[in-house]
C-alpha cells in the first residue's frame, strides 16, 4: 500500500526544485529501472508490481534495494507522463562534475537545448555513437526531468552531463581545441575531415541555433546539405548525422 | 463565430473514418497552413485569428479560400492536440495514386511505422534530403493524421505517400532495383556503396523492424554502426542516417 508520504515524494520530484532539494529522481517503465539497476547509480527504493518482481527476482535480491509492492492501478495513479505498468525507482542524482574532451576524443556541447525529449534523444544518439561526456549551457533543460530520463530509453546511465557556463568553459578548457558548430550556412559535413585529435560538436537551441557568444569559439562551422525544401533538421536529427559522419571518419 | 456544425466537422476530422468519409483533414498552426497555401492542396476553409488575417492579408486574399474569424480561446477550444492561437485549415486528401521509384532515384518504404510522430519526422527527412515519393505498409499510421500534419513541419505539402500492400508492389513494381534495408546485423552503411541507379530503402516497424515477407525483397541488409551501448536508434533518427549515406554519395 503506497504511503501518502510517498505518493507526496514522488510528485515533488517531477518538479526541478524539489529534485535539486532531495537530491533525487524518478525512473519509470521496466527498461529503464533494469538499466539504473545495473549502473552506478545509487537507488533510494523501487515500486513494483507482483508481477515485475517476481520475473526480475534474482536481479532485486542481487540489488538489495528496498522494494515496496504496488498495483498497476497505483502506478498509473502516480499520474507520470507515461502508461507504466510495472514498476518505478527513486534513485540520488549525482554531483555536477567537471568534464572535458579527452585527446581523441569527442564530447558534445548543448547551448540552450529546451525541450526534454530532444536532450532524451540526444543522450540516447551520444549513446549509440560513443559520445560520454555532454557539456551542457545552464539553460539547458535539466538531465534529471522525467520526460528526459525515459526519452533517453536507459542511456542516461551511461552517458554523463556537465551543467556550466559554456564561454567560461570554452576559453578556459577547450583552447587549441576544435570546436565543430552546426550550422544552416557552413561547410559541407561531406568534406569536413574530423580529426582524430576530437574535440567538440557544438549543437544549438531549436529555434535559435548556436548563441552568439558561444559560436564565437567555433573553429568550424558544419552544414548538414539539403537537397530538398524542408526548412531545417530537428536538433536530435542533426546530432545523429553529426556523430554519425564523425564516426564513419575517427572510427 | 464558430457554429456548432463546424466544431463537430473538425473533431470528426481528428478520426481516421471520418477523415476518409468526408475526404478531409485538418491542419493546425500559421507554418504549416502557410505551407498548405502554398501548395497544390485543395482547401475547404481557414479559421483564422483577426491577427493572423491581418499579417497575412495578401496571401490570403490571393487565395481565395473561405476565411472564418475565430478567437484564440475559440481555436483552443477545439481541443487539438498542440497549442495554436492563429490558425486551423481544412483541405482536401488527396487519392492513394501508385507511385514507384524512377530510376536513379530513391524512394523509402516503411513496413508498418505505427507512431504519427515518427512519421511526421521521416516526411520531414525525406523532404529535407529530397526524397519525394513514401511507399507504407496498410498498417503505417495515416498520412493525414493531425499529429503527422503536424510534426512534418510543413514537409507533407512536398512528399508523396502510396499506402499498399507492401510484397505485392515489390515483387510487381521493384524487380532487378535495389532494395536497401536498415537491419541491426546487416553490412556498415560506410562500406556501402550507394548506386546512382537509385532504388528503395526500407525502414521497418519500431518494435519489430522488417518484417519477414518484405525481408525476403532485400538485396542489401544495412547497418548503422554501433560505438556506444543504446539498444537502438528511433526509426526517424535511423532514417536520416540511411538518407544522409545514401546523399553523401549520390549527390
Amino acid at each position: 500500500m503506497l504511503s501518502k508520504n510517498c505518493v507526496k515524494y514522488i510528485n515533488a520530484l517531477k518538479i526541478k526544485k524539489y529534485r535539486q532539494l532531495h537530491e533525487a529522481f524518478i525512473v519509470e517503465g521496466a527498461k529503464s529501472v533494469l538499466e539504473l539497476l545495473a549502473s552506478e547509480f545509487e537507488v533510494e527504493f523501487i515500486l513494483a508490481t507482483p508481477d515485475f518482481q517476481q520475473k526480475y527476482s534474482s536481479i532485486l535480491s542481487d540489488h538489495k534495494t528496498l522494494v515496496e509492492t504496488v498495483t498497476p492501478k497505483e502506478l498509473e495513479g502516480l499520474g507520470l507522463f507515461q502508461t507504466n505498468d510495472s514498476c518505478l525507482a527513486v534513485a540520488k542524482t549525482k554531483d555536477n562534475v567537471f568534464l572535458s574532451a579527452d585527446m581523441q576524443e569527442y564530447a558534445l556541447i548543448l547551448d540552450d537545448i529546451r525541450d526534454p525529449g530532444n536532450l532524451g534523444t540526444i543522450i540516447r544518439i551520444a549513446d549509440w555513437y560513443g559520445v560520454k561526456k555532454i557539456i551542457c549551457s545552464p539553460d539547458t533543460t535539466d538531465f534529471y526531468n522525467p520526460k528526459v530520463i525515459a526519452a533517453s530509453k536507459g542511456s542516461f546511465t551511461r552517458v554523463q552531463t556537465y551543467y556550466t557556463n559554456l564561454p567560461e568553459f570554452l576559453s578556459k578548457h577547450a583552447k587549441g581545441r576544435n570546436i565543430l558548430g552546426a550550422f544552416l550556412n557552413g561547410d559541407s559535413i561531406y568534406e569536413h575531415k574530423f580529426s582524430a585529435d576530437g574535440g567538440y560538436v557544438v549543437m544549438g537551441n531549436e529555434s535559435n541555433g548556436v548563441g552568439p557568444e558561444v559560436e564565437s569559439f567555433i573553429t568550424h562551422r558544419i552544414t548538414i546539405p539539403r537537397v530538398g525544401e524542408a526548412e531545417s533538421l530537428n536538433v536530435g536529427i542533426a546530432t545523429a548525422v553529426m556523430l554519425d559522419n564523425m564516426r564513419r571518419i575517427v572510427g
